[in-house]
């Protein structure tokens, strides 16, 4: 491990000491939602919508929110500064607090929060290489759209992909149906239409699709919402993926099935750029009381 | 919370010092198993059976089982008798270990076990009160076999069962099949017949589940394992659960429908009966080195 310094219920920790109860509900149920946000030009991106996407989280577990909008701007920003994070990634964490074991729960927890930084992955503005997808069988719960940290499937799933070589998983249901990525959004491109599984229980709300929706509208790109097979995916004439660590990277091949020439297309590398430019241009600025 | 004495990693400390960092994958992605045992005269109850379930788990997930049967038996026997726990519940939970967040793992990560102690919610030797079920959708994924923490179907259904003043929900798949209770299994007796939902990846396999049908057999109580409605439950002329911190208890009411008179039944009292002399005759014996 680092020696990055952990934010935690207020405090800011060497990581070593940034520890909860192992009463916590987040251990023994997963009883906890999460964000995961991009950090560029050490500023964080597309900070609204993930804020929004939380207090929806919470709100439906009924997990108080102990914070505010601001507040926790703020917090993150000192952590963001505290750890020199001019580029990676930011993962923010709320538990419902811990207690004497038991499912049920009541209006006394007191949430556990925590916050961290990591290093990127890929640089925001180096041409990405293309990446593979290993598809597996989706074997999440039915409440996709509650961003919480019930996340085995995907770690099989992920772990499976990167055991083969490949850098993420591509989920596919019990009927063919191509659900997201294991932690990201798959988009694709079919004589030049931008294709996206629509929104539902079955897969998350991923914030960094819904802002490539809104790019894409704004350069022109015709865009469809619908469900889709993995026969149609492989089809494709470009391929892409999108998510809060990644921003958005072009898909080669899935299964060791090639998509279109298996390089980044220009669809994707538009839309890339276009990303890049809109976080740039949306950056939040707290409302000044 | 109590000041009872937590085991953690080896060690036997204050339930106020017993933490994991933040970046433990049991918190991040409810990357860990966990095993419930009845503590009955002091003794653990059906020891061998979860500690096998515990292995098969692990191994699922590929998690190193970093301890021996044996060994783990002493340090939870030594929790125990620090806790001067004579009856209750025993938890022991094991993590794949902290580090970087990534969803994929390596063989790096040296897992993290802690276990404590908690009081019984019923005497385990006076005549249970007919208890109330509340149905609720099997939302769990598709690895219920798997005794894992991610458990946010169970506790959004229990949440809801106890806010109607039910003790346990009863989970019903999409199709009106009954899969099994929030963290307890359900059976119900009919013309005489005992019958129970055969285990496979869609339920938990349950310990004491298991040991009740040896009962039954040893009784003479014909025993069907197999797929049934809501309905065929509902028209049961009793019916029961069983888990580890409850060992059997019996259901008088369905969603306010009567099960049977709604009181205790002669089958449910004898199969309590039964499997509580059974986990008595057959508490765990170390192998003598």
């Amino acid at each position: 491990m680092n020696d990055r310094i952990i934010y935690l219920n207020g405090d800011y920790l060497a990581e070593s000491d940034a520890k909860l109860p192992v009463l916590d509900r987040g251990l023994l149920f997963a009883d906890a939602v999460y964000e995961g946000f991009g950090i560029l030009d050490g500023q964080i991106v597309d900070f609204i919508y993930h804020m929004q996407r939380l207090e929806r989280s919470l709100d439906e577990l009924s997990i108080p929110m102990t914070f505010s909008v601001d507040g926790m701007f703020h917090s993150l920003m000192v952590l963001i500064e505290k750890n020199n994070a001019q580029s990676g990634f930011l993962y923010l964490h709320v538990t419902r607090g811990a207690g004497d074991r038991a499912f049920h729960y009541h209006n006394q927890y007191v949430p556990n929060i925590f916050a961290f930084t990591q290093g990127e992955k890929f640089a925001a503005d180096a041409l990405p290489q293309s990446i593979e997808l290993l598809t597996y069988p989706d074997l999440r719960w039915a409440r996709r759209d509650i961003k919480s940290t019930n996340l085995l499937a995907q770690v099989m799933a992920k772990h499976a992909a990167s055991q083969s070589g490949a850098f993420e998983a591509l989920m596919v249901d019990a009927n063919g149906f191509v659900t997201e990525a294991g932690s990201s959004s798959f988009f694709f491109i079919k004589n030049q239409v931008l294709h996206v599984r629509p929104v539902s229980n079955e897969i998350l709300h991923g914030i960094t699709r819904q802002t490539m929706l809104r790019v894409a509208k704004e350069r022109g790109i015709l865009r469809v919402e619908r469900t889709y097979s993995l026969e149609e995916a492989l089809a494709a004439d470009e391929a892409l993926i999108t998510g809060s660590s990644i921003y958005v990277l072009p898909v080669g091949k899935i299964d060791g099935n090639m998509i279109g020439d298996g390089k980044a297309g220009a669809f994707t590398l538009a839309l890339r750029e276009g990303y890049l430019a809109k976080a740039r241009n949306e950056f939040y600025v707290p409302q000044v009381s």
